[in-house]
């Protein structure tokens, strides 16, 4: 087939989403829930953040009817406003979930407008299941056709990708034609934008709030007859060339519907960036192994790839640097055998112990080590030294969180979240999303 | 100095436009309020345009209280929505002002947030005019610093560089400290979005809409504590680089303030892409030597650079094609001797004499002639042929429109907008802008 006769991408994914039912997407109904339960979690633990506190400070004045909850909140905004803030709750501790193959959080920006609007329009479980499940394969797709370029170039790629699959999520839940589906993807497009420098400030929560809102954006205006290209995606002009990749259109829309790409979804135990979970893991396994002796520990080197070293390997001032940190992590793993969102917030930075393990803490690259394995080694004030290696993190696909774990997790959130939404009935109510007529009961408080 | 030691380019631009005040900026006065000026021609001009129909029906539930004038029209909308809805109709006909080193329509994405926002606060035109020079400023020098790559590459720099001239100056006119500015200006770099490939479609507009919504966002936010990268411009992981470009250092920051950018804008005389201005003008001069008689005319030929054969050479379905046609801009010039707003609607598109004239129109390259001049030769049915060559259009810096031309410009455009605003009124109001203790009284539709 000649080039110039080859469908869009934008048809071709707007085809898949408008012809795809329950039906076909219901083998994938328990990870979407696993999914969406790992959402909230992270969303409650994040309800007040000062970071979520002040979107919503500037939002409020510029919401219209306010349909939609503000997860773990007592404000609502209208659908638009709502996914935006939701989104960046999700994403805020850097705790939310992980497709490997791409490092995209697939769920923050999918999943918070996708539940917003529902909950605007009184959709059942069952159309937010199918959508989110549909944003997710569109988000996924468009990061595995331009990884791993597109990330190492300087591009958030949850923000990036997230705002197609909002896009897409929410024109299947909007119920649109084939035709409007393909512009909303292609708008999609015109609105991706997120970039890595700004990862250790607060601009990085707009983009991807944005993604959600803009992708939920990019739906109603499809609705209401805005075009785009429909080779918006992997034209000669288009997004991937202009964020410089040469797509990879095998990866983008090939095999659609007979693989999916939430099957792929991760779970992280630890709100710390998924290549230091390895060190945590061998750090573990080390304090079990010295029976929590760590005043005799002289020095800590830890190994991995060059991508641990790349960005773990930096000074800590504040929460945002300890979760990327290869030095806070060993440390925080090794002194206190546990490593959850106490452990990543200000308190715990600033602890003398905590501060002076971390500056015994080396980083050396290993480039046999595979991303996502590390090696740790601790020399002891008796000159002996033990080791550490793990190769599969907890939490990776071949040691999955199970579904009591994401429960405990939610848990563990909710009660540093600082909420008083009843965390007994969200949990049950994601378990049976699939069989709520109505979303927005589970959009609130209480019963 | 070390490149660690050197500021970054967001603290540079903040220093400089929390710094600049009225007095600093008064030279640029007048040519402020003819942006000003031509902006009010575009956004009246297409106030009833279906592209901005469908997104006030888009945005009419999602805005907040309804501070702010949507241009032309009797609907109102919190300033973000109307900062969305002004952008887009200012930027509809590709009829706006051009700052031709990079191509950037400066005036759409600064000029529609800056009159949002000083209509929901009550702020003067000194106000006004002071934030529209300085966002201009930041616009075009982030323009300048990654051309002519940037576009190419297939960014549509009107909507990526214009979200940053919008958070320059909606942070000016919110007095925001050297820091916040700084601040929102990083912010607008994770926001930064639009692609070419998209330009024949409504997708185009959304990206423009944005650059105005966000770059006031970006401002908003900063206000209330966002923060961002200093170096989100030209950091290593930065907009610039992952958007394909080495900055250009030199050109992004040097010489702040000693020149103007916004002393280098022109504005068309004509409704079509710049590049084919010169050619409208040399078909104006063969009808005048023809004395108007088309009949007897058996080719025309127009020779330009590349950029003009890239630009406009292709099928013509529709308005946005014609826009953009190099045989749709010969035809109607050389048929009808005028080229305005009525020559690029579709009844023009499809008049039988325009289509049977466009299809004798051929394009050729002649790589000695620079872009934005245009040769033409018309071969006549006795065999003689007559040719005129454009060397510098009307409307280009060495052939400006006059003050009174861009009034009568105006004048066209509302009569074909169909708006019932009181166009003395607003002619009058921009010409005294810097008078005007509140910006309110010129953003209604009466007296």
């Amino acid at each position: 087939m000649r080039q110039e006769e080859a469908e869009g991408a934008g048809t071709i994914f707007a085809d898949f989403v408008a012809g795809t039912a329950w039906a076909d997407v219901s083998a994938q109904n328990h990870e979407a829930k696993r999914s969406i339960l790992n959402f909230f979690a992270t969303a409650l633990g994040s309800a007040n953040d000062p970071a979520v506190t002040a979107a919503l400070r500037t939002l409020l004045p510029f919401s219209g009817t306010a349909t939609s909850a503000v997860i773990g909140r007592s404000e609502r905004l209208d659908a638009m406003c709502a996914s935006f803030v939701n989104a960046i709750s999700a994403n805020l501790l850097d705790f939310d979930d992980t497709h490997l193959d791409t490092i995209i959080h697939p769920a923050a920006p999918v999943a918070a407008p996708v539940l917003a609007l529902a909950q605007a329009r009184g959709f059942s479980g069952l159309a937010v299941l199918t959508a989110f499940i549909l944003g997710v394969e569109v988000e996924c797709r468009i990061g595995n056709a331009v990884s791993p370029g597109h990330y190492a170039r300087g591009w958030h790629i949850t923000s990036t990708c997230g705002v197609f699959g909002a896009a897409a999520g929410c024109a299947k839940l909007l119920g649109l034609t084939a035709e409007q589906i393909s512009n909303a993807i292609g708008i999609a497009a015109s609105q991706s934008a997120g970039i890595i420098e700004n990862l250790p400030s607060a601009a990085k929560n707009v983009s991807v709030g944005n993604a959600a809102r803009n992708g939920l954006f990019a739906a109603l205006l499809a609705g209401e007859g805005y075009s785009a290209s429909p080779r918006a995606i992997e034209g000669p002009l288009g997004w991937a060339r202009a964020m410089g990749d040469a797509p990879d259109l095998g990866r983008l829309t090939g095999g659609l519907g007979k693989t999916w790409e939430i099957a792929k979804n991760t779970y992280k135990p630890y709100p710390a960036g998924i290549v230091f979970h390895a060190v945590i893991d061998a750090c573990f396994n080390l304090r079990t192994k010295l029976n929590g002796c760590t005043g005799d520990i002289v020095s800590v080197t830890v190994q991995g790839s060059a991508l641990l070293l790349a960005r773990g390997d930096r000074p800590v001032r504040n929460e945002r640097d300890a979760r990327v940190s290869i030095h806070h992590c060993a440390a925080c793993a090794l002194l206190l055998g546990t490593a959850g969102v106490t452990e990543f917030a200000d308190a715990a930075v600033f602890r003398p112990d905590i501060v002076s393990l971390r500056q015994k803490v080396g980083a050396e690259l290993d480039a046999s080590l595979p991303d996502g394995a590390a090696r740790v080694i601790i020399r002891l004030a008796s000159g002996e030294t033990v080791s550490e290696i793990v190769m599969e993190a907890k939490g990776s696909l071949a040691d999955p969180l199970s579904d009591r774990d994401i429960e405990a997790k939610l848990r563990d959130c909710a009660r540093l979240g600082g909420t008083d939404w009843d965390i007994d009935r969200i949990i049950d109510g994601v378990w049976h999303l699939d069989k709520l007529a109505d979303v927005s009961t589970l959009m609130r408080a209480h019963g």
